[in-house]
């Protein structure tokens, strides 16, 4: 890695805390000056806008969140493990020191849901990108038979980001232990309706009972 | 209503609209002002601080939650019917035209986090009192016969909360109509498993066969 690389790397790191704590529009070329002890213009040299500055930010939190929690869930085996290692990893982002105000994400959103822009879109292409790896894990699930074939994998993949948000949420503004244990108990609930054969369940089809 | 009150009340309701797009920190007396049309000093007479003004927000945010989710909900027949109410209610309350950026609490749980003092302290206790009003119109649908006598009202709270989050942060993020879609699923799913008896349920204990 070169100099350059280097000192733009710690750069962005530091815009990261920063943005966790006071978002992304707080994170200022003057203020990061301030915040890394470099010259603005030096700033200026690696981000040319804050526009430039924010997807940099938003582009380094989606590098960690893959390190962090997606590739370390792929190692796990196919189907369930794999799931519940998601989840696991999920809970425990939001707590990591680089992240001293909380989930980048979450902050961003509300922060960015009525700005478009390219930070905007950088946003949503993430949040799809990582919806689509809950539902693609639920839909390994099925095929290794761990999960029910007629599982909505989609709408599985909301109700485990509800969860996380509601945790998210709820954990930092209350800052109890209580928050994590209602969370598991809800991802429970949602992988014993996962499970359990629609054959079984009282709000099936009469029909399904002759199968 | 006097004259002072009248206008206070036009300034705060400015002001949440405002909060809305922004965030409260975003709300400076001074860019109140300028929105207003008023003058600093002016302002300054209604609220002697940030921090004032701030939590008058809050305090005017929740007195129109009130009016519009919960005492409806409250003329709903006890039981089922008000927990529908409730969450029906509380979709449709982030889209109000009052609040252009959606959500004031949400918005105002990722600013206040990891900033303490009064104006967090008042949004900790509103969303405890509504999280409180969840869980006990659960508890009423339990006493009703409609919800399950070993529910947990606290955890279908949380549930609850979880999902209806989960959908304004996709709704406004995605601005898509999935997300409400999939929010009603999950709270069909939530309602499902506090309706029926754990007897007949695959998890039960296997004594509980017997009885």
């Amino acid at each position: 890695m070169s100099k350059g690389e280097d000192s733009r790397k710690e750069i962005v790191a530091s815009a990261l805390a920063m943005a966790s704590e006071v978002g992304l529009e707080g994170v200022t070329i003057g203020a990061l000056a301030e915040r890394t002890g470099r010259s603005k213009s030096g700033l200026f040299a690696h981000f040319g806008s804050k526009e430039e500055l924010q997807i940099a930010i938003l582009d380094e939190a989606v590098d960690r969140f893959v390190s962090l929690v997606v590739s370390p869930a792929l190692k796990e085996k196919r189907g369930l493990p794999r799931v519940r290692a998601l989840f696991e990893r999920w809970l425990a982002w939001a707590r990591a020191d680089f992240m001293p105000g909380g989930c980048i994400f979450m902050a961003a959103t509300v922060e960015l849901d009525d700005r478009p822009g390219p930070t905007r879109d950088r946003l949503v292409s993430s949040e799809k990108d990582w919806l689509g790896v809950l539902s693609g894990a639920a839909k390994i699930a099925v095929d290794e038979g761990h999960f029910r074939p007629d599982l909505d994998c989609d709408q599985f993949a909301f109700e485990l980001y509800a969860i996380a948000h509601g945790y998210h949420t709820l954990a930092r503004l209350f800052r109890d232990r209580a928050s994590e244990k209602r969370a598991r108990a809800a991802f429970d609930r949602l992988l014993r309706d996962a499970t359990i054969s629609t054959e079984t369940r009282p709000s099936a089809r009469p029909s399904a009972k002759h199968h």
